[in-house]
């Protein structure tokens, strides 16, 4: 099956025998609402409660139709039940990790499961978690809302900066980022500052790693040292991609520190009660750099719906591009005074946030022209191969 | 998901982008031709093979495209390679069973798998397998497709025959079956007698086995003993519906009895080089007592065609009601001088045989009102409830 | 636009603001049942009623939908209003000629209008009016619905036959039909025997109309001409085709004397109060030289509720092939002892009867490879150029 | 039909001999292309040539599609040769109206045909016609796109304003507008001002012509003729709702003065060779008192794209609500700062426009909820009825 063929699927075709006509299309597992749900439940029982309250659609006179009223959250949680056990999963330098979940970072929170981040905080005396695609997104919907919603408070935040990458904020063409380029780094710097206000925001003390290929000159790596020593912010340069857990060893004590120091005191960006439109604009406003937001009548009808709807306390899940802190990619650096336009919004009721999504969002990529299935098969001794 | 819903799906909707549009609708797994091939293949690599040569479409130029072409053989036969193992399981009374597979008897061949037969003839003396949906459909099938495949000759048949069914053949409305009527199954024998005329056709001697129920009355019971024995073969009266396994002992020992005494000799009703229509018209008129057979044009045209693609010497997959010896469910006992018409053919090159279809074929049934599904859920220990 | 793009369209797709989904197709205007319709009407208030009468679709409650409960059978009127006059044409040599109204032969009744046909019995001492299709459907359907309908009583009948397709029902090849082949043609002959036969159950007296081709030999003219002496019928060689109705001048004397003749003593062939079944039987045996028809427990059970309906005193229109008194187009000459199979039957509850499809039926076929379009155009003159 | 079910059709289904499946829908007729097209045109020619370059569709490779390939545009022209002729109506004091031609003002320009103003042209001494919609978008799109593509050169501008709506620009809810309120009235005028403003920026004189409604107050009126005084602009209360021609008569006579005074100096915004990008901005920063326009990576490089394919030099065809001079129909009065978000931008080849939507565009309305056509018949005399 070519996957894109699953993008937009018409449905109970060929007569009323066939039940009623519905025009849908699949969705990548990460990105279905059951994926975020699964990734911020705490329990079975929690798991099915969710699971009972996504809403499938409308009645005609507008009442949402939920999960639980079709009687399928007891079944959709025994199906799930065995997943729902975090796997543990251990390093090339035999370090334990758990692997578990993982929902998209655009139209869902893009952290793992609660489920794993709370089993490793009572087995390790540090964890770690990521959050990626760009803080403004990634590390923006972890606060606001995985630790919101798991009474996460977090100690510290490791900010990781690639210098091809900055240098791409300060102008550079991607075809030459390979180059020595320390002024169009030194532009680019202003993104990172940005990065760095914006966690502060949060109450969160920060490090800089600075994830470093072998192509990076000493030149580049000094000047973001330098830049962050005036900011006030240490700034470490790590070679783990060459030497393995032995170029981390700075920035793993620099970590140790930072947290035994207790100097965090985190707080979300905004409060539950905040209108969802406020919401919206605050974190457009505070992360993004933004003027306002700008929505059309229809969008701002739905915001007033959800809220009647009793939604009005979820927080907001931001889908945009993580190649700018606008939603024009081209807007490098630290863009401000720019306008962010909201192109719709998508209730997830059993995650327990709402989705404003600024641009286009694909639920179901393309395959690579050559599919993995092709190499895949059974050889002579029973064996199968090709999975990888 | 209304299951029913699934019966006419049109997919690669949205541009093209999202490929090409297909209309089409999913089957449940046993009327899949995957199902008769898993039921058919001998090993991995056969099964391998069977599912490359499926003929998944046409192109504009009218070459058939198979799966192998695509390349997913490998990787389909890695998804089976674990299902491929027969399960044994047990009876009430402990007695060991193979379960494996299950292709439907209209549209597939309707037995177990040659993998379950193969093993079970070299670890028991004596196997017993089923082929259900009336010996028309079920022992035609058994017999032509399976045993012409896997080299099996079987020893003996067991004809199963109820009361009530001959009743009904004789006449009797399905709401009038319960109360004794001696006369009418009388007249339902001549269906019982055109069975055992039939089976002999394939060389393998017959008992029959009247399962008997217990509002089956001593007269009804003997009136069909009576009649086996004018006609040579013997019948036995079967409890186990009541008496678990020793009400068939007598049956059982008699089986072994004919399996002993080599009387069969095993011949299938038409050989492979036969043309496709003259097989066909061989079971409507060896086993139907049909006069003959009818189609358009566009069905002869299809025959003719499937012979120059060298699918001529495959077998024929009937597809017709189970009700009635002809295509007409309302033509009881034992009719002829009917004609048989054939609606559409269907080509299973993997599972190497041709569907004739003589009637609608359902492939994708409406589940119950009320989904299994509602009563599944995991209780408060973890554990799933609810599956049966 | 493609016309072939037009069989199979879904509409009222894009959510529920779009209404229904509904799965149809175009059918081209001769295809309609309100072309049916309109050459059934008698007059404006007829046409109405009628079109009124029509069934749209059925209620999930089984209630048949029509036209009038959706009231637009006013402004369907109103659109017909200026067709329903019937236009008079000239021929090539100054005859005046009405052309009114064409449904298909096929699905429909394949006759012109009765409007048109009864302004010409008003207007001219003789109307001549075409049947096509066969005989076999063409003529049967003109006697059984649009005389039975309009109450037209016809004095003779014109049986026109080439020499070329009593070849071919001969058994001679279609790329062999120009040569002589007098013994084809006299084994072809049995065709024309049936259908002056059929023509005989009707009561009206039958001239056979050699349309002669300029290939004819004299002795193929003289073996028809002599067949039909023997016959009891006359036949005329005509050649209007070369020499326009000076070559049909012995063919109209003929008509004139058998019209004049008082011979004809004309009826249906069934009545309208026997059963549907019994109807479309009758046809199949009387004028097809079938044994009987078979159907289907579907079919059958339309059958019944169509009379349950209320619908049972109408006329059956057949629909087959036109190249064998069978639905076999193979089985050429007379055949007899055969089955017609009915696919399927349709209400046209406007036009008054019940289709019986026996075969496919293409209700909107290909346009040529070249759509007539491509030529159409406004010259410099401001005049259109191309539409012939 | 429900029109509403033709906005979202699939054709082409049921396999590959009907063509290819499209996904498409009907528009209305004022919607087409062919209707902007038809209203544009100069003489036959130009619109079979204007049909002709209508883009389809894009090939695989991307290349464009056109009628002309098709070679449908002669037919087309065909087709509308009659239509194409402006139909002259007398109004009801006998006064001859020419009604030609109908785009929609928001997908197309909305304005009559370039055919019927070049006549009246040639026949009147004064020629009026309409530009509806808002001045923002009626009158920049009679400017910018048909006096530019037509040669027109107009000698002034009548301004139309209510009341009503005036005060609904300051403010004042749709239920309350009967009520006199001079205050939001005069809020109002801010709005009446910038389209004053606006209309000067194409160098034509300007009357304000007040249509008053019996409900306006003589203050209400006083306060605008005072405004526009205070503006150097002269306004007249015209009262034709009531009295006819007769209550314009001031009107007309202050138009036909301003047009002998030659006082306009006609010119478009924006010229041809401004890029697609520039010409946008500047009707929305000169007309709508924005700051920018705003569009997503895909927009921008569709306006690339129609550059490269040599469609840079056509004006630009704004479809936005008509309720406020920013996209946000909430904005009322005057507003500025604000910025104009493009959701989608379209190619018109045969009306050589492109058009931009900063707004949900319908191009299929709904009908009423009961339909015109359900009051529609033919009497008894034979007449049509009901179609008013």
């Amino acid at each position: 099956m070519n996957d894109r063929a699953l993008r937009t699927v018409t449905s109970g075709l060929g007569g009323f025998h066939n039940g009623v006509v519905r025009e849908a299309g699949f969705d990548i597992t990460v990105a279905s609402e059951i994926m975020a749900i699964f990734c911020l439940a705490t329990d079975l029982k929690d798991l099915e409660n969710r699971l009972g309250n996504i809403v499938l659609g409308y009645t005609r006179g507008g009442q949402p139709v939920t999960v639980r009223e079709l009687n399928a959250h007891g079944a959709m949680t025994a199906l799930l039940r065995d997943a729902f056990q975090p796997n543990i999963v251990q390093t090339m330098e035999n370090n334990p990790a758990l692997m578990h979940g993982g929902p998209f970072a655009n139209i869902a929170h893009g952290c793992n499961s609660v489920a794993a981040t709370t089993i490793g905080l009572k087995l390790a005396d540090y964890v770690v978690t990521e959050a990626g695609f760009g803080a403004d997104l990634g590390a923006e919907k972890f606060f606001n809302i995985k630790c919101r919603k798991a009474g996460l408070s977090p100690d510290a935040v490791v900010l990781v900066a690639t210098i091809k990458a900055l240098k791409m904020q300060g102008g550079v063409a991607k075809e030459d980022l390979g180059a020595e380029d320390v002024t169009a780094l030194k532009a680019g710097l202003k993104n990172l500052e940005r990065h760095i206000r914006n966690l502060g925001k949060f109450g969160v003390p920060v490090v800089v790693a600075i994830n470093r290929y072998t192509a990076d000159s000493d030149a580049e790596v000094a000047a973001i040292l330098d830049f962050c020593k005036g900011f006030g912010v240490r700034a470490i340069s790590c070679t783990h991609w060459a030497d393995g857990g032995e170029g981390a060893v700075d920035l793993a004590e620099c970590v140790v520190e930072l947290c035994d120091s207790n100097a965090a005191q985190f707080r979300t960006l905004y409060s539950d009660d905040m209108s969802l439109w406020e919401k919206t604009a605050t974190i457009a406003r505070e992360i993004y750099g933004a003027e306002d937001i700008i929505a059309d009548k229809k969008v701002r009808a739905q915001f007033a719906r959800y809220e009647r709807e009793g939604y009005g306390s979820y927080p907001i899940c931001m889908a945009k591009t993580q190649y700018s802190f606008s939603t024009d990619p081209n807007l490098l650096g630290a863009p401000s005074g720019h306008h962010v336009p909201i192109r719709e919004i998508r209730l997830a009721a059993g995650a327990e946030f709402i989705v404003v999504v600024c641009g286009a969002i694909m639920t179901m990529p393309g395959l690579p022209r050559v599919p993995a299935a092709n190499a895949i098969r059974v050889n002579d001794e029973g064996r199968i191969e090709g999975l990888f």
